[in-house]
């Protein structure tokens, strides 16, 4: 590493990317990409367009794609900011919301860029261990204060289990914790409506933010498009002040819109995972491999101690040309993250795991 | 502003950007825009592209557009980091070499979203003033040296003059500099073949990076693509450690190399932007309009003192559709920005100009 890199970024470890093979052949259940391709409406946005008006500056502030995405969620348009991809906002989080110094709050296992970022930014990392089903322990909020954490990211539905916590219980956690909360909701989409599940009402509360992203629902992981949902003097802050000024290019935007009016479209991709979910879900546990009740695109399956470790079938599956995530940490390494992939996909690692375990 | 902002959120300024109107009357010669669309070959590249392929996430590294690029400048893939534009190869230089709290050097004036990303990143901003002729002092290494600068940014060609520094120029700075020089080169494509200006053999100093952009040179404004060239120590730490994971979206990855393939195109602009702004400056000239030898895609013209102000002439331009930069800022107030456009738009400026000023 550089000498003139700051002593931090000199020491911490970078995000380590899941396996992105060139080869169209493996089944990718890897990164919990969407299944099915983004909605013909975008296909045809994208047929429409003319890199003439790649010579000019993007709207700065993409409103059109805002205006559509109050109108969905309905908010206020000074209620969202887009972003690069969700990673984007949660660095804009970190950025606005967490001196460097200071501490930024998570759940223990989480998503393994939260700490990253907290590293590249000096703050100091504070983790709440999940209790055994994955659920945060009732005294987090007071635990994160005490700690003086100024943001926490808290995944919902949660990764890597897919365990979803209700509206009621993050309200609860806004209202007695002293910072910021941002409310990950990458996975969102991909929750049972007969949860009844919904957050979008939290931007009431002057601490909220809700991240949403097209990379999983609407298919769109390869264009980095995301957006924070949150209270006015939130979003504002970070629009007029922390933001890259042009942050969204001119196609995104475009594409971004084109997404979000074919609802009906999303939602038939969001169906077809659910079921695929319910019915892998049941093949794996005939296997063995037993997962929570996941409520976003994946399952988080237990290896049960046997011939075969989680990090083995990892391997072998691989050599078969089928990825799955295997993270090499405490509460996790024996235990698989699978994508919901198409029928076609699900039956083949099924039919896979199947000759490796019986 | 929201009270859970950082204290030096909450004091800053946001970046000011250019007008962006949406009626596509106005002829805009305020942002520095090519007047030149995008390749041919680039909109075959779009006209080509399936959004199936945005499903996935994108190749993390943007390695095709880096080999490219590795071949174009002469330097190896390890050279080069591909950036959601030059502005966030700003903030990733700051993000990864100075300290918050720490000192950030640049000239003055220059590009004002310099001091507004050291705002964010809370880094301390020392200026050196330029000379009368828009050159840095002799002794500025050493200023930024007394004052424990950790990363100076210079334009070259500078912004908003257009005047050259020579390449001896910045290596003798960098020899001297004891903190990492990043050498803004976002106009350097405009510079005269005649003027000898090569500055990529830097990179094998280890304090040197060079910010590039499509945004100017390839008429790529709204794609947000940008790169930075520099010792592969300093470019490892940011691909590795500070960038976001998928900073740069699969089409701008493909549309980069496009337009990088096709550099007989671009180069067919960069000498029309040339002899535009040769017959401008001549028209302007003679209008009592004076500016430096540019060396970049606008003139700073100074207005003399008369019936009409700097800002008296911007707002007039302004009611006859013609959208100029004005800063309100010392050394600037008496002067404009003018973007070179087509030979028309440059025609209409000299018209409407003569009619306010003679």
């Amino acid at each position: 590493m550089s000498k003139f890199a700051r002593p931090n970024i000199r020491n911490m470890d970078g995000y380590s990317w899941g396996e992105q093979p060139e080869d169209s052949d493996t089944i990718k259940l890897n990164t919990n990409e969407n299944p099915y391709p983004p909605s013909p409406a975008v296909e045809a946005a994208l047929a429409g367009m003319s890199t003439a008006q790649l010579r000019v500056y993007p709207q700065p502030t993409a409103d059109a794609l805002r205006d559509r995405l109050a109108a969905l969620h309905d908010v206020g348009r000074d209620n969202l900011v887009i972003t690069n991809g969700g990673d984007e906002a949660l660095r804009l989080a970190l950025t606005t919301f967490v001196s460097p110094g200071a501490c930024f709050g998570m759940a223990e296992p989480s998503y393994s860029l939260y700490p990253v970022l907290a590293a590249i930014h000096d703050a100091e990392v504070v983790r709440v261990d999940l209790e055994a089903d994955w659920r945060l322990p009732d005294d987090s909020a007071a635990r994160f204060n005490e700690a003086g954490a100024q943001l926490v990211c808290l995944v919902n539905p949660h990764a890597p289990s897919g365990v979803l916590s209700t509206r009621a219980q993050l309200q609860t956690f806004a209202e007695s914790f002293n910072g910021v909360l941002l409310i990950d909701e990458a996975y969102a989409d991909f929750v049972d409506p007969g949860q009844g599940y919904a957050s979008s009402g939290l931007v009431e509360q002057e601490n909220v933010l809700i991240l949403k992203t097209f990379s999983k629902g609407y298919g769109l992981a390869g264009l980095r498009l995301g957006y924070l949902l949150g209270h006015g003097e939130l979003i504002r802050t970070i629009i007029e002040k922390t933001r890259d000024s042009y942050n969204i290019d001119s196609i995104s935007q475009i594409l971004g819109c084109a997404a979000i009016d074919d609802q009906p479209y999303a939602r038939q991709t969001w169906d077809a995972v659910r079921d695929a979910r319910q019915w892998l879900a049941g093949q794996l546990g005939q296997l063995g491999l037993r997962s929570s009740n996941s409520q976003a695109n994946f399952l988080l399956v237990e290896v049960e101690s046997g011939t075969m470790t989680a990090q083995d079938i990892y391997l072998a599956l691989k050599k078969a040309g089928i990825l799955v995530r295997y993270f090499n940490s405490p509460r996790l390494d024996n235990k698989l993250r699978i994508t919901i992939g198409t029928p076609e996909q699900n039956e083949r690692l099924v039919s896979a795991l199947t000759q490796l375990l019986t």
